[in-house]
């Protein structure tokens, strides 16, 4: 068996396009722009990339971005006044705020003061402890997991009663795609590194998700047939055939694991570009909940 | 193999003992008595005992406890308000507000309101989701799941490592306990009404923390020889024998697994002394972080 390829890019097009539909609406019925604000503390590689993929996207689909940035050693008072007046200022609908901070900044403290009708990166504890809650609602789910149950749904994926295995248990996607997983009625099982017989554990899965970051660590060996595989994990492998000299792989060992598994993301091309959809797809949500459409 | 009974009566009151030592010391050093406020609102008989209870042991461990009451009509507006003012109150070291609210009140509303370090109980959102996020360290943790923990410890039980099935995933049991079995390095693996073949998750269980709410449910079939079991269900049988017409017994079926089992709680005497003793210890902790102790 050759599993369904599960195409995320495809799948972040459709979503991207239905955003672009409805920033429009918006701006026509209630003249209005949602706006996504980015607070950029220091100079991370990988946050100044994300920022500005979110601003391209976010011109693309007709939405307003604005980036603000801080250096390296802005006081945690400077973040938070930063956040609060984002926080208070009616043409901003989503803040984001990239981590990892610096040091000197609390996380927790900075992330705290994202109002929760604009928290559309999802990581306001609050939203984070009602994420795992019964009858509670976060505002907004994380972008990466949400994407990650979006591929599930489009894949046609039955979550209830299922046995999902979450490989690795990050704050940014292994805890809250293992909540949201167990709040669609999924039996959950989450392994990490200290998982005895990691191998036992995952051929029990019929949903695997893989957020460990280690390359090709899922084998075919260790997924049982016909499970539907996500693979979240981004790692650089050396390749002499490419002009840079590597190329992208996932933590899920793709060419042997799809002769196997019943679906699969690849990567690059599965989860990765699901994680700015998602973004885009609860900024114009927070940007019409403000105003009640 | 006869199982090891957990004499959570015993551990509970040691632990009780240390808060009285402690209180003592705290008087004697800083002149100061820890002090716990309840509210309660309306007339659930299951808070108004939970409060009774907790009365009589603040007053055996020299705590004092000031008890707050409002009628079921109370608006969230007047619970928040008094809320606040407890937050507010040098004197009160610790708040609970017993669930469930009435309908009319938000429950999230008014915990997110308790002061993280007075939040006794562990149910302010922000607390729950610090609980299952790494490097983040919640103020306290939520009393039954933190006596669970407690009662492993004690028992010698490796929690890194191993296999931990909870059964039951609510606010207030099965989710923090899953959180805090994860955050020490068990393989997790969360069960509830819609697992398919229970038994043979539960069979894999080195640990196994049984919060579903059914009497006798899990039978010794279902447990692996050696495991450690910990029930934390209370569930009223009739029995002709006694005075009263009936008798607690637990979510397992103690007589039959603790021939399996390499420990086991019983019930009562097991997991149910255990919920007031952490409350007294986060309580004495609270007051004890106030002055820097």
């Amino acid at each position: 068996m050759t599993a369904t390829i599960i195409d995320g890019t495809k799948i972040a097009e459709e979503i991207r396009s239905q955003v672009k539909a409805e920033a429009a609406a918006l701006k026509e019925k209630h003249g209005l722009v949602a706006g996504l604000a980015t607070v950029l503390v220091g100079d991370n590689p990988a946050s100044q990339a994300y920022v500005r993929m979110k601003r391209k996207t976010c011109a693309d689909l007709g939405l307003t971005s604005f980036g603000h940035e801080l250096p390296a050693t802005a006081t945690q008072a400077e973040v938070v006044d930063l956040v609060r007046r984002l926080g208070a200022d009616p043409a901003v609908h989503g803040i984001l705020v990239p981590l990892p901070l610096p040091n000197q900044i609390s996380e927790e403290a900075a992330l705290r003061e994202v109002p929760l009708a604009k928290d559309v990166d999802g990581f306001n504890p609050v939203n984070m402890g009602n994420l795992g809650m019964k009858n509670r609602m976060p505002t907004f789910a994380p972008c990466t997991p949400a994407g990650v149950i979006e591929l599930l749904d489009r894949t046609g994926a039955r979550i209830e009663g299922a046995h999902a295995v979450v490989l690795g248990r990050s704050n940014i996607v292994g805890l809250p795609v293992s909540l949201l997983l167990l709040g669609r009625n999924a039996t959950l099982t989450v392994c990490h590194s200290r998982t005895k017989d990691i191998g036992a554990v995952t051929r029990e899965a019929d949903i695997l998700v893989v957020a460990i970051g280690k390359t090709r660590f899922v084998t075919a060996g260790m997924v049982k047939p016909g499970a539907v595989v996500i693979d979240v994990g981004i790692n650089a492998i050396p390749d002499a055939t490419k002009k840079s000299g590597k190329r992208l792989v996932g933590d899920v060992d793709y060419d042997a694991v799809k002769e196997v598994a019943g679906a699969i993301t690849p990567v690059p091309g599965g989860v990765g570009p699901m994680t700015i959809a998602m973004l885009m797809r609860n900024t114009i949500t927070a940007a019409k909940r403000s105003v009640g459409a």
